[in-house]
């Protein structure tokens, strides 16, 4: 694993490569809060003729929405570019499963999955409609339910989860799809806890795994990517601060991996023997690509 | 694993112990439903000289508020007959762990969690003040902060997720503790998540497990019952519905265990060869018990 450090290091790792997939919280912002130079960074890569994706998986907002995160936070992005763990959950359900148009999906986690759905023309209920219920007397069984889907949800609450067990218990045949599983997420200057946490009371309580789970390392959204552009994976690179999720995605899929230390994953961690899962390169931080025209990085 | 089907069966069984042990919910009731013939059955014990104690992991209640409850639903029962999760803990705060009286507690939970510390002169915060709260960027850590104590909510958030998460998180000298670890519990004629599947966000998130878990199966509460009140294991018997927490709990402990099938335990799940918890007896229901100077048992 070799850290990039010095501005030849960096042309020279930015040369050999033509497409650059991106992590988004924790490699270009947290929040809403941009790192510093990542806008001139991106810019630089543009110039430069590199092919730019945005591989997230954030849930809680539609490709759409995201599009619009980039447009007030000043970063260039185009809707094509942009693959979210909900719409590869949408896809999902619509070309692997293809779900039944008698059927209804039930949501627990934000709007990103309902557009998304709706998007694909997957019928669906809950998610942000469940906001705020609370009588738990009121949950029946629905037959109509094909699916549950959970997400990130910072309106989680005992009646989404009760709601959703209902639906699942007792009921094998019916899909549960996690739209991806990463355990905390970095936000507020902190960690907080991610889908993968908000999800462990139905596997506990239901005794039962997701049948799939869409968002990085699965090579769902990797395939589409690659296939759609017609992309070589030796060329390609895939740019993430968390290492059970970005870097096990890169790795997996046969590309180059950079793992930035402005997320998740400190330099510590991630040079410890005990780590099972290694970047190809790591820097400290995206914004070091402002350097790429100049002679040192910033710092 | 012997079946109790005859009222013959029920009287040498019951003139075998001196002392009973129950489970609540899922034995004498759910919910606010008592199961018929319970409070006939429960008198007939009485009647025979028998000691009861009542031993529950629900820990939303106090026992001042769970002897209410009896009151409520007409079982004659006395505040030094029963036995709570939250009180479990609340015991081993201040009794083994010697709480520090310059630290306080913060609950995920109910109200019976913060009457039992409070019973014990353990300042805590947190627990249904925080219900409602949203902003989790006001969440900032509390150095006075010397445990998390969690237990089921029925109006869990991701507010609380993030707080307790926030307390714990690079914190492993405060401690994690859990009033119980059911994983579902009967009520509204389903099963809904229990406290142990409502921990689970935070268990994956941390990457930690709880220090302490202090409902059935551990053996803290049946330690201070036997102990207080010189019983003797070989004449008690442990009567519950679920047999990862009452039947192990009564297992470990040296006494008699009988389990009843008007809760999470179907007769198909305790007879099968995979389940590894076996109780001495089983019954229908714990109101067959009525009919012990009867001839025969009711259906």
């Amino acid at each position: 694993m070799q850290k990039i450090t010095t501005a030849d290091q960096l042309n020279s790792f930015v040369d050999s490569y033509d497409n650059f997939l991106f992590d988004c919280d924790g490699v270009l912002w947290e929040g809403s809060n941009v790192f510093p130079n990542v806008r001139e960074a991106m810019q630089l890569l543009r110039t430069k003729g590199k092919r730019i994706f945005f591989v997230t998986n954030n849930s809680t907002k539609s490709r759409e929405a995201y599009l619009d995160k980039f447009k007030k936070l000043d970063i260039e992005a185009h809707l094509d570019e942009i693959f979210s763990s909900a719409f590869a959950t949408a896809a999902y359900l619509k070309n692997v499963v293809k779900f039944p148009a008698d059927k209804k999906v039930y949501i627990v986690g934000m709007s990103g999955i309902s557009e998304e759905l709706k998007a694909e023309g997957i019928r669906s209920f809950g998610g942000v409609e469940d906001d705020g219920a609370r009588s738990i007397d009121d949950i029946t069984d629905d037959p109509e339910v094909g699916a549950v889907v959970m997400g990130l949800d910072v309106n989680i609450s005992y009646y989404k989860y009760c709601k959703a067990f209902t639906f699942l218990h007792n009921h094998p045949e019916r899909l549960f799809l996690l739209t991806n599983a990463d355990s905390t997420f970095p936000t507020h200057g902190t960690l907080f806890p991610g889908a993968g946490a908000i999800a462990s009371p139905l596997i506990t309580a239901l005794e039962r795994k997701p049948d799939a789970i869409l968002g990085k390392p699965a090579q769902n959204m990797l395939e589409a990517i690659l296939a759609e552009y017609s992309l070589d994976p030796s060329k390609s690179c895939m740019i993430g601060d968390r290492l059970d999720t970005d870097i096990d995605f890169g790795n997996r899929g046969g590309l180059t991996t950079l793992c930035v230390l402005t997320g998740v994953t400190r330099e510590d961690k991630l040079l410890s023997d005990s780590n099972p899962i290694k970047a190809t390169f790591y820097i400290d931080s995206f914004g070091d690509f402002a350097s790429l025209s100049g002679s040192a990085l910033p710092n």
